[in-house]
């Protein structure tokens, strides 16, 4: 946790009162004393520090902060995925890792590869994705909280909302082992969205990549090896972030 | 599992009867019949197929496969890397992570802020990093076990075993969020090898980072945001292995 990001509703006149697990990490990791500054972030805001004015050492662990919130947060991200719903364990891993490395939105869809019953776990029907993307935030120093929709109908989502969205990006793209061009022959605009689509395990099947194609989107590869899509998740976010520092 | 990896003295005569794990996965996911070929390499060795000559589907399971090989498997990867130690959960992950992606060597080195408590797990100690050298290799179709080695350290391996290793690189890299230059300002050879430099959980410390220095390793970061190091690894491992295929 390198920010503690604190909930508009919490905060009473510059104050807050905080006893959960934040409190825990203040007194336990950071060992803070009274006095003390922190790294401080208000969720969808602006970011900044504060400082301890109580803190209470003993289980339940209370810890009164005074803020100090006057610095802009980070840009939003250029990256923008769309995954195909992982296993519960993976995609958690993949939010907390994306939100990390920074990215817009993610759009969460169907595919043949997905298993039905993925749909039904918790990280995805009681919006559990959102500590995962808090996770992300507080280890990457940023506020803006990531929405992550679910499109449980692939066509739907690509012959309907795929059009709505498709103005919005310089590109769209989709990674598949298969495909012959690697990221570095296709340029990533400097300051205008990409939206990159990322498999299951198993990849695509040939019916979702024709259709991504008459779409619009672009295959690429990262290269021959298969990846585990945690993995590759990162590896694609990270080349397509350096092909837009490049251009 | 995208192969199935034999070690040499299971062989005889062309055929190896599998009842571990292997067989289970041959029953229970590719759920194979007799006649049917499977993928499979030799540890440190080729890459072909085999066909099942008798297959047993009750527990325990059997399988006796025929071989086929006659592949090369791929080029041995031109990253290595010099990991501080991270925690026993996070090290698993990172080195399945760094085969998949294809890693030469690995060394394991002490920081300042690698916890000493590390050096006692079971990963290290009872050679427990090789299974997930395995699963990494299983993932990406590749045969060669990659050769990690532990240096407990700091100074010493700097002083003595990097002069040693220096000649092999091309160059020689350290991963600082600090640090000015990106990796896009670094030229990554095409053909020889790169040896790059990853951190613990917060960071090198002044010292480690001026001694490495000293030692010929040129700092470079892939961003401002702070990463768990086992998102670094991938992305960094990305990066790297996108300028060297655009030198």
């Amino acid at each position: 946790m390198n920010i503690i990001l604190i909930r508009p509703h919490e905060i009473d006149r510059d104050r807050v009162v905080l006893e959960d697990h934040r409190a825990e990490h203040i007194v336990k990791v950071l060992r803070s004393d009274k006095g003390d500054r922190v790294n401080v972030g208000i969720l969808d805001g602006k970011t900044g520090f504060a400082t301890i004015e109580k803190i209470d050492r003993k289980r339940p662990f209370q810890v009164k902060l005074f803020l100090n919130i006057d610095q802009d947060p980070p840009a939003p991200p250029l990256t923008d995925v769309i995954l195909a719903l992982p296993r519960p364990i993976v995609f958690r891993r993949i939010i907390h890792q994306l939100t990390s490395l920074g990215v817009g939105q993610v759009f969460v869809i169907n595919a043949s590869r997905v298993e039905k019953s993925y749909w039904e776990a918790s990280i995805v029907s009681d919006n559990g994705w959102r500590e995962y993307v808090i996770t992300g935030l507080e280890q990457a120093v940023d506020t803006r909280m990531v929405p992550i929709t679910f499109h449980r109908g692939f066509k739907p989502f690509m012959l309907e909302t795929v059009p709505e969205l498709s103005n919005r990006y310089a590109s769209m793209l989709v990674a598949h082992p298969g495909a012959c061009t690697s990221i570095s022959k296709i340029g990533i605009h400097k300051t205008r969205p990409v939206l990159v689509a990322i498999g299951p395990e198993g990849g695509w099947n040939d019916f979702e990549l024709a259709l991504m194609r008459s779409q619009g989107f672009v295959e690429f590869t990262i290269g021959a090896r298969i990846l585990k899509v945690e993995t590759a998740a990162a590896a694609i976010h990270a080349q397509i972030s350096l092909m837009r520092e490049m251009s």
